[in-house]
């Protein structure tokens, strides 16, 4: 009777016809309590990428779930390097199936501060809601909150990416249960570690590259495209960081009596990324775009048929300008960016004190795109400090340093990995584009590059195989931000979306 | 027993030559474990001036200590508006003195950050240690403390200005329990939320003018001169403060689909707060130095007579030019100033992630000399602001601003006030200084200004009085930030400043 209720209140999911598929869809409308209800127990283990004992925990559950699912050979995958986080591994062989599709996601999370989540939310307490998160608002439980078409789902990792892993579970569960069997063998890759920027990836690649055989890796992580439509993008830009920090004063001082005699650090680091880019938000930085791969004539043709969001994200995020007023979103995404994530001298508001502080820090991401290197790219940047007049160094500055030298930054580099790209032509991915295209009513979107960066340049170069990405999360998910969230409506159009990838022809 | 061990331990006090005056340092000596085990119990009262629980609890505690004293009307001075800290007071009539001195000092202390202070220590559990505070050495006890002549003690409020208080409540001890007369009329005067600007000052002055009739205050606070010689300090800058804050996206932004389209807080704020000031420090906003009274011929004579410690300070400190390099340390504090106190955006280190923030803050604090207005000074930073294309509110954009205008800044004003100055010929202040001469072998530094800041102005204003300021803390207190402390020896010679100024001729 219960299933019956929310079978006739929800919308039936996707456009797929034929009725074995029908059936599938029908096995997720009739077993939403118990996937929320699953879903939120994974949501609410800690899952930050350097506390190791929550992430074994994480690991532990997820292969519980599969071991559940009747998924084969579950196993965590570990790198030689120990201590790190392992991936979560399991097959299913089907019959007859002579090509295999790998499934990754990734059950880490960016590090939170809980500080900056808004009052009612935590990052490992999941909570549903009617829609976007009001502090006066009432949490809904799992029945209320399948029982309206906007609820979202609260908590770290609930868009990037559990609800990415959970997502690709559930549709093989559906399949199963419903009596269909996938048309290719299934693997499955959930990653421990990639919001630290997967550096132990390659180790587990190598390590496991006969298990890891494939014909093509489908990555689930990121948003859909801002118009909501579904997408498959073919590449993503690489990333890396670079940590910032310059000296003054050794002890932080009175701001009165040293206040315009003592060097201030805030203002130097302030003039040193100002130096970084002009008022149109192109980096100035010596070199920076010279080494980029131009667009291919399809790239440039798919481009074109992005829909265009623009105007309608100026206006939902609240800004006038994008920080290059001649730069569309999806030309922005074509070219390595500069970003500052955080900036921090002292404190301010009701914390800040009558000082001149003794360092300020900048937090810097780089995005590649093809033809970038990434440590060519950190390069540069110490390049542009030092010929700013600063002494760069990687540790903090000796008393003899700080004699000797009127500007010192310390740069700290993290690790990083390039961009990668997938032709548009590539036959394995048109089938899984036209796979994901049964399921919408609308057109899908086809990516060249995502904004965002995952590293799949090392599949490509350990594993000699090509991925495609296929996002499930609603847009406006916060990933990596505070609030997190997910929007029940995505989690269950995903499972959909891995099914017909399960069952392409 | 006990006492005569630590006497001979512990080197005699000032350069006094009278025997009754001798009698009053030997008491000293002599109760000095005393006199710490009671400062230290203060300095365990948390004084944060917007603490209001704690605040009454430190105003109770001295109003005990002062009544222990044999000081009497001591009594509780509130302000008009409801629910600020009050002034502590109390009184003690000399027989025959036709002059008064009131004794200013405050108890509350700027606001903590209990995560910046070492390891070990913490602001209101005050630690007694051999030196600078190493984090790998051992606390002292009272006694051990006692029979090093370089001890500290670490705690807020320790030099800034519970040190103060207690140095002046101990120096009229001596004298009394030494049976020495002093020779004016004394008054105690002792501030509760000097380090959140002062705001209810005034009201305290206007409604107890009657009360708070004298001829001249003394105010301890700030440090001695950086060559660790005793000062007299004839004036104070102004102080006021702003904190402005750059808006950009709404919500935080995934630093990889957003990152080079979305406008960056951070990098907006960096090009303001570089527009402010040129290489060599100088204040670029119009009109910043114009109002400026210039220095009479005397003060010009003074400045000189200071003795230049910028070579020793700048190795100390660990820097090798000050922000302007041609600019020494007592001529940049008679000038107006602009400091960056904090800056802030998103998050650093292990707690940054790949976001682009909604929002950049600096915290800036402006000091003033005789000339500039407080208000006028604010208003021209605001003027320069809105110069650079910001449109400027004084609250949180709405969404209609953030549609209308590219670059939006909150301003968000703090009281203030303004410069004030003391003649270096007025005869009361030659009277106090050559008292202060007295406790000192080496000559005492005549200070036309400190660079710091005390709300001096109003005195003279609301009761028509002029004052001089006498400080006693070792220069490297680090008060206004972490790890504030005050080196035992200060206190001790402070106590003697004061008994001097009591005893003046």
């Amino acid at each position: 009777m219960k299933k019956t209720i929310l079978l006739l209140l929800l919308p039936l999911l996707g456009s797929a016809q034929n009725p074995a598929y029908k059936q599938a869809s029908n096995y997720i409308q009739q077993h939403k309590e118990m996937m929320l209800e699953e879903f939120i127990q994974f949501l609410e283990i800690p899952n930050i990428a350097t506390d190791k004992i929550n992430i074994q925990r994480n690991a532990e559950w997820l292969m519980a779930a599969m071991k559940k699912r009747g998924i084969g050979d579950v196993m965590l995958m570990y790198p030689t390097t120990k201590g790190a986080p392992p991936a979560v591994y399991g097959e299913v062989r089907t019959p007859g199936a002579t090509e295999t599709v790998i499934f990754y996601a990734h059950y880490d999370g960016q590090p939170v501060d809980t500080t900056k989540w808004a009052l009612g939310l935590h990052p490992f307490k999941p909570v549903l809601v009617p829609g976007i998160y009001q502090t006066d608002g009432k949490p809904l439980n799992i029945r209320e909150a399948l029982a309206q078409e906007t609820s979202r789902l609260y908590a770290r990792g609930a868009s990037d990416d559990k609800g990415g892993v959970m997502s690709i579970l559930n549709a093989y569960t559906a399949l199963k249960e419903s009596g269909i069997a996938p048309s290719v063998n299934i693997k499955f890759f959930f990653e421990g570690e990639e919001e630290a920027g997967s550096p132990h990836l390659q180790e587990i690649l190598e390590s496991y590259a006969n298990k890891l055989e494939s014909n093509m890796w489908v990555i689930c992580d990121g948003p859909l495209h801002q118009s909501g439509r579904k997408q498959v993008v073919f590449g993503v830009r690489g990333d890396t960081h670079i940590e910032v920090t310059v000296f003054a004063s050794k002890r932080p001082l009175h701001s009165g009596h040293y206040g315009n005699w003592a060097p201030n650090p805030g203002m130097q680091l302030a003039k040193l990324l100002s130096s970084m880019k002009d008022d149109k938000g192109k980096v100035l930085i010596k070199d920076f775009y010279s080494d980029v791969t131009p667009l291919t004539a399809a790239e440039k043709e798919a481009l074109k048929k992005i829909p265009n969001v623009d105007e309608a994200l100026k206006s939902e995020l609240g800004f006038r300008y994008p920080e290059n007023p001649d730069l569309s979103l999806s030309d922005a995404v074509n070219l390595p960016s500069l970003n500052i994530n955080g900036i921090q001298s002292a404190n301010v508001g009701k914390l800040s004190s009558n000082v001149i502080p003794t360092k300020a820090i900048a937090s810097i991401d780089l995005r590649l795109v093809a033809g970038n290197d990434w440590q060519k790219q950190q390069q540069k940047v110490i390049n542009h400090i030092k010929a700013q007049g600063f002494f760069v160094t990687d540790k903090e500055p000796t008393d003899e340093e700080r004699k000797q030298y009127a500007k010192i930054a310390m740069v700290e580099l993290s690790s990083g990995y390039n961009a990668q790209k997938t032709s548009l032509d590539h036959p394995f991915a048109k089938r899984i584009t036209k796979a994901v295209a049964t399921t919408s009513s609308t057109p899908i979107v086809l990516t060249p590059t995502l904004g965002g960066s995952l590293p799949l340049f090392i599949f490509e170069k350990y594993l000699n195989t090509k991925p495609v990405t296929v996002p499930i999360a609603n847009h406006d998910n916060n990933q990596h931000a505070e609030n997190e969230n997910i929007k029940l409506k995505n989690f269950w159009n995903g499972i959909e979306t891995f099914m017909s990838i399960m069952t392409m022809q």
